[in-house]
């Protein structure tokens, strides 16, 4: 019954460390750092993740993964007009991160970044990820009209330009590229469907 | 003399900082593997940078931002259609990542991503240089016929898409974001220039 009511000891591990990855990165995070943040034991978190920090940051980023694609739906189906909906999303990203304090909305990238040539096991998970993002974003976008090689090229246009925009902004704690990625984006829906 | 023909202890520290981040990022880099790669003993090391790991990212960051804004103007000179020369840009980068093993080819961005909400000297540093890359990038699409405001937008959502597609192409060993986030924003500019 304790059990059903409070949070695993797992995934409060999982979520320590996606959120110890999101304010410092992968490298600067400890297996210290994780037990205390989540108040589990070093043997419990060795109980439940064998492989330690690499095998933690894997789960987390797959949750974190699953969990932000879904957004994609539920911030572009209310707009009828696809470019208002690229908009009105890149609009709602950059007011919710300076409204959280230039808190960085996407640890995925951040850490794939940080990563990608030091530790291998973990680039094949972000690319996992990344896949599984422009395989759903392509499916949403011929829903919204466009052929399917189109609606790839889109997809992969605005993830580049969303997470980069990301990282810009939250450096220059400014809304500013967000704004001017979004619109971008959207310009060329209308005068030409990519 | 000797001094004049071989690279000065400081340009070799900074370097091998560079290199460390390129690769693992500023997290995972300590000061003992700089002072090794650098060749030069934690002594000099500290007589050179008092305040050290982050002063020598701070340096390095400042030199690697300068020569990169550079490849502007020479990337995209040559070709007298923007279009063309936006294109053109992100295919030689997709090309030269492929060729480099998917090297990261910005560190400047994968550090300010990585360190944003946990170093803030460091973040001070990354936004100063993004902002002077931002002001070149207006200026240089402002000589190729954009008027300031148009220029200035283009410059971040081209910077946002390239570093975006960056990270994207590194994680999944393809030069397919990079090419799709180029035609992109060269798709708006034939048809309504921003």
């Amino acid at each position: 019954m304790a059990e059903k009511m409070s949070t695993s000891t797992r995934e409060r591990i999982r979520t320590a460390m996606a959120e110890l990855m999101r304010t410092q990165g992968y490298g600067a995070t400890t297996v210290k750092q994780v037990s205390e943040l989540a108040q589990a034991p070093m043997g419990s978190l060795y109980h439940h993740f064998p492989q330690g920090k690499q095998q933690i940051a894997a789960e987390a980023l797959r949750a974190a993964g699953a969990a932000y694609i879904q957004l994609l739906p539920i911030l572009m189906d209310p707009h009828e007009d696809l470019r208002e909906a690229v908009t009105a999303a890149f609009t709602d990203a950059a007011e919710q991160m300076e409204q959280a304090g230039w808190l960085n909305m996407c640890p995925v990238v951040t850490v794939a970044g940080e990563i990608a040539d030091s530790e291998p096991a973990l680039r094949a998970v972000t690319a996992e990820i990344l896949n599984s993002w422009i395989a759903r974003g392509t499916e949403y976008f011929e829903r919204r009209g466009l052929d399917a090689m189109q609606a790839r090229q889109f997809t992969l246009a605005l993830l580049s330009a969303l997470e980069g925009a990301f990282i810009l902004s939250r450096t220059l704690h400014s809304t500013e590229p967000l704004r001017a990625a979004g619109r971008a984006l959207a310009v060329q829906l209308v005068d030409d469907p990519v």
